[in-house]
């Protein structure tokens, strides 16, 4: 399927995004670039991975996707900021303190400020949001709660948080199931529910993110993945796997110890109650015929931000396919 | 009077010095170079000045003095860290994040990681020891209390917090008096109060601070005035004051508009209930005639660790002398 649109057309879309970090990060970006008019696009961020270190709020996914979004994020390191140094965390080493996490102090400035004004009472999609209006980004981000939900990865060494699992551990450990702490007691973020239910929408796209880590807390909210069932837009989900293979963290590792076929039918078997279709990548052109929705082969490895946009911009294309043949059908 | 001993000789006195930011700690660095003994050296710490910023707990004189004795402070600054970096501080901006203070990338560890043990129910003179030890800082040095005390200016602009006063208003309003609120019900540390009464102890440093910012402070708290005033131990102050005016910050300034004399007689008249000699600059050798307590002439100007080790030897020399003049006339 060849875009033969001009981008223009996709700038006053209504999207909803699900996002996680690195990856889902870069569709997101790619997004926020095509749809120009303002508040069109909500991108809603995983936080079942936030922690709390050295009295700071820390949402590593929600940093992701702030960094992409202001064209500040290190695209050769993949995580963090642009420009980074790590002078605080050589003194931390110095003074005895807990160092396993790398601070940088650019970053720094986004965890005193998140937790300062957490601190002072404000809700964290306040904050989100007025560090989204500080950093001049269109779009809307919004943390996926304002309540602490925290994934709990079951291992053979035992239950671990995220970074405890990821960084500490080194991914090691063998993943037997995963659980999403609090979720059940959770609110969604009030505009990602009023995104779900909003007619004007035109598309609701999963990023290319881990889906255990960082879709799974979003769907494990309540009414969240009954909403994106019912919901009549169509949902489109973009693989994370190329090749059989994460581009970057444990996908493919905590899919395979899960039994889950690494490649685009399990990711479409994660999603299979409510997506309408899957992005996958050229690489994986003969996996469409085995892939239980309809699917689109193209480039979905993202190395710049001309690479994203263009993802974007196929995958929104995908979706107004699949809205006019479910109306064709009808 | 000239010291004919070598310095060897100083190394295990039991000296208990007062002390607060950055002319003080240069003393203080000068003391702890000179006294060897482990544990004999202690440095009571002005806290008045400390506050809260973006909710970090920042002790600026604790942090001149632990700087200064660690070799970390920044010698042509005058404040803070060397080889410092502002990374940080550049985002907070970009967020629109309270900036006016200072902020170095590597001072923040400190700010952290006291911070961090602090809120989880450490007191301040037990994470001051862990950081000095961390630090391999041989002096025990010691917050003037646990408890909190804030100084206030009472300035022809209203009441003001030191950083107000200093860094906002740009020490400009005229200050009519100050008072140290906390100061009556807050505990003077135990270590402070144990080492005021320790019969080994050879002499008693004011350091060259500013008497009405730093070192009153320190008196305010129950029972050290009247400590200090009752010791047989000879009590020593340096001068801040050279040619009637401070090397740094506005202890001149204010002294004057308080109608203190801007010289070594009004340092004198400020400690005179409890000083039994005044350490004053070379530059200052005409005061000496007109000074309520004895005197010594020595250069105060401390350039380098080596001039402040020349100084403070000179300062407990001096001492010795009170004290054998004191046995004598007995």
């Amino acid at each position: 399927m060849t875009d033969h649109r001009p981008p223009s057309l996709h700038s006053s879309k209504r999207v909803l995004a699900l996002c996680g970090g690195v990856g889902g990060a870069k569709l997101a970006r790619g997004l926020n670039d095509l749809i120009t008019q303002p508040g069109n696009l909500t991108i809603t961020v995983n936080t079942g991975d936030d922690f709390e270190h050295l009295g700071l709020n820390i949402c590593p996914d929600l940093d992701s996707v702030v960094y992409a979004l202001a064209d500040k994020n290190d695209r050769e390191r993949g995580w963090g900021r642009a420009d980074e140094t790590w002078h605080c965390l050589e003194s931390l080493k110095e003074l005895g303190a807990e160092s396993w996490f790398a601070l940088g102090d650019r970053d720094l400035a986004m965890h005193l400020e998140r937790s300062h004004r957490l601190r002072s009472g404000q809700t964290l999609s306040d904050v989100t949001a007025h560090i989204c209006r500080q950093l001049g980004i269109r779009a809307q981000v919004i943390p996926m709660s304002n309540n602490p939900v925290r994934t709990v990865l079951h291992t053979n060494e035992g239950a671990l948080a995220f970074q405890d699992y990821f960084v500490r551990k080194m991914g090691k450990p063998k993943v037997e199931s995963l659980s999403y702490t609090g979720a059940d007691i959770a609110q969604p973020q009030a505009d990602l529910m009023a995104r779900l239910a909003d007619p004007e929408l035109d598309a609701i796209v999963i990023c290319p993110s881990n889906p255990q880590l960082s879709i799974e807390p979003i769907l494990a909210l309540n009414g969240v993945r009954e909403a994106l069932r019912l919901s009549k837009v169509p949902v489109v989900a973009v693989s994370p796997l190329i090749g059989g293979k994460a581009v970057k963290g444990p996908a493919a590792k905590i899919m395979q110890e899960l039994e889950i076929p690494v490649d685009s039918t399990g990711i479409a078997q994660v999603y299979l109650d409510f997506i309408k279709g899957l992005v996958i990548d050229q690489a994986d052109e003969l996996d469409a015929a085995y892939v239980s929705v309809p699917t689109v082969v193209t480039q979905t490895l993202m190395k710049s931000p001309e690479d994203a946009l263009s993802l974007a911009q196929a995958t929104l294309e995908f979706a107004d396919k699949l809205r006019l043949e479910a109306t064709q059908t009808k």
